[in-house]
């Protein structure tokens, strides 16, 4: 549970077999190992909420994603560092990977302005005046002391048009270059070590030329690790899994690859399927929480009447002991009541279902079966609109 | 987890040992034995708030309490025993008390009117009307399965007139003869077993004169057990404990004597001194989901920044894992950033100090020391004022 790292661990990436686009591998980094393809609960302000961190960690997750923007503003990254580090501030010892901030920045609004120099913008939570740049976001990140940093970057929604498109993804280069300086210099000065490794981001809508231009800039740059931004903002899952076939080959094979804020077990599948290795989605907690259960009889609307009086199990084929153990009756009754005991429920049920499902898929493609795999997994579990 | 008694178990309480008036003792049910002193965690819409079942299992509770009013409007005591009743609806094979719904109904104020027969009322939930009755609080009760069960009474606010108090005590006592014919009609009809038990509920405010009537009328019909009720409604510790004083000497030694909606550890300590056995209350959940923290070092407000920065343990003498486990400075940003885990700590946290409170309370008494035992607690944990 101490934030040092361990010395002369060097973060990598081990491929381990390919089938076809279909990747299975390992990130070594000083804290542990990351098996990919991995899905990183999201915990947004040190906590994956309404979850024990032992029950993150035994549902199976090697790494979890922490918000720069969120912790800056509290507790305060310089905080965060004096008291030890996030990793023993929220006693999670494994891998944490940290966002950039940008895009919890860009969706503030009207209370934040983009510069070339990085977005002036007002807390959520009190008003007050902050900055970030790639300099500031790199320092936060080296502060919380995480394991894989982002660079900062503008995420825009989409539709929008291609000239702005375009300008926030050139925009997006830049600061590419920037935090690719700030987090040398901090190698240098001793504020993050070896086994620590930052992350360039794709940015360029579902324009394919733009995306394509975006990754060859940022391949240039030599980084370890490579993520695609700015989808699942509105395009749609078609419109995803396109702009990712035709982004993923302009990736190098050997650097992990990662769809940031991605999304539902079908999204995780396709995108499995095209070569990406890691995603994180605060979906699983977020819908937990709404009402909604992910089983692998397919997802399920809690709040639904049709649950009340039905005491099966809510999922007999989870590996999650609250699955098996509660009946949907009660479930429904608590989602119904607002009681904390069913968004716990829900959140630790979906939170596992995720990693079953990554580490289904991990020994499918083992196994040389992933397309099997994948017809007869959707089969099961999409039966239903995905939940919101 | 079956919702069957187990044919043949009587209810029976056991005094094991006595120093004064402080009482050791045990209530036998066909679901388990309850060890007295007890404190019950209390279950409103069946769930202990924040808490999954087995951490108040494991906190060493042998008996929950759960709400009539609350369960019949949600999700309806006839839904619930058709689902095998509450114990298995709600995953708790140990004994469960229910509340007659009689003090619910009363703080509805303008939405409830009282009559001879009953109180009618209008749902917090939807306004829909309904009616409570001695008979129809105890059908409500064996509906759910409850192992000891209250009569209905009227529970009024303090400071009242004496007329006024003297004709809610007086209401009760009809009530308590209505509610055990309702319980023995129930129990002919084979709605109760002879493991199940009512408690009549002495009331009459804080006057002695009234709260001998009251016990002695509730004694000449011979229940099983009786409590004080009526008291923690606005007159003070003082004045409670003086109320006790004089009313538990009319009541006989050999029931069990539960003292309801009580209280902070302090009540607590100075009811057992006086021969109380059995209390529920909601202030180790509550309070914890409002920031405050039972410690062996006194009572903590966690929103207070003088803990922002202490990376001690919560609590390093409790005997749960997440006092000893998780930090000041974490629990004061979870509380402060409103997160579930800040709940769910601090109320596993206090249920688990509540729960050795008592069990620290039988040890004392067991070993004929409880006054040493009272005075050395007290000066440890009544360091600050009580938390709201």
């Amino acid at each position: 549970m101490e934030n040092r790292l361990v010395q002369g661990e060097r973060f990598a990436f081990h491929l381990k077999k390919t089938d076809g686009a279909t990747r299975l591998g390992e990130i070594v980094t000083p804290r542990g190992v990351i098996r990919t393809p991995a899905f990183m609960p999201v915990g947004t302000v040190a906590t994956v909420k309404a979850l024990y961190p032992e029950q993150v960690r035994d549902a199976g997750a090697d790494i979890l994603l922490g918000n720069t923007y969120h912790l800056m503003l509290r507790p305060g990254a310089e905080r965060i560092a004096k008291l030890g580090g996030l990793h023993k501030f929220m006693r999670w010892d494994k891998p944490i990977l940290t966002d950039s901030g940008g895009f919890q920045v860009m969706s503030l609004g009207k209370i934040r302005k983009i510069t070339e120099e990085g977005v002036a913008f007002q807390s959520h939570l009190d008003g007050s005046r902050h900055m970030l740049s790639p300099e500031r976001s790199i320092e936060i990140q080296c502060l919380l002391g995480a394991d894989i940093q982002m660079q900062f970057d503008e995420c825009i929604e989409l539709p929008a048009e291609r000239r702005e498109i375009e300008r926030a993804m050139e925009l997006s280069l830049r600061w590419a270059e920037r935090s690719k300086r700030a987090f040398e210099a901090q190698r240098e000065a001793g504020g993050a070590g070896p086994g620590q490794a930052l992350f360039g981001i794709v940015q360029g809508g579902t324009d394919a030329e733009l995306r394509r231009r975006s990754a060859e800039a940022l391949v240039a740059m030599d980084l370890p690790g490579y993520a695609v931004g700015g989808l699942a903002v509105g395009e749609g899952h078609e419109a995803m899994i396109a702009t990712l076939a035709e982004t993923l080959p302009a990736l190098p094979g050997n650097k992990p690859r990662y769809l940031m804020g991605v999304g539902t077990p079908l999204d995780l599948i396709e995108s499995v399927r095209l070569g990406v290795d890691m995603f994180d989605c605060v979906m699983p907690t977020r819908n937990g929480r709404h009402g909604y259960a992910f089983t692998w009889g397919g997802a399920l609307n809690m709040r639904n009447a049709k649950h009340a009086e039905d005491m099966t199990p809510l999922d007999e084929l989870s590996s999650c002991p609250a699955a098996r153990d509660f009946s949907k009756a009660y479930v429904h009754h608590l989602i119904k009541s607002g009681e904390y005991l069913g968004a716990m429920i829900l959140s630790w049920v979906n939170t596992v279902f995720y990693q079953d499902l990554m580490a289904a898929m991990r020994d499918a493609i083992a196994n040389g079966r992933f397309d099997d795999w994948a017809a007869e997994t959707k089969a099961r579990i999409i039966t239903q609109p995905a939940a919101p």
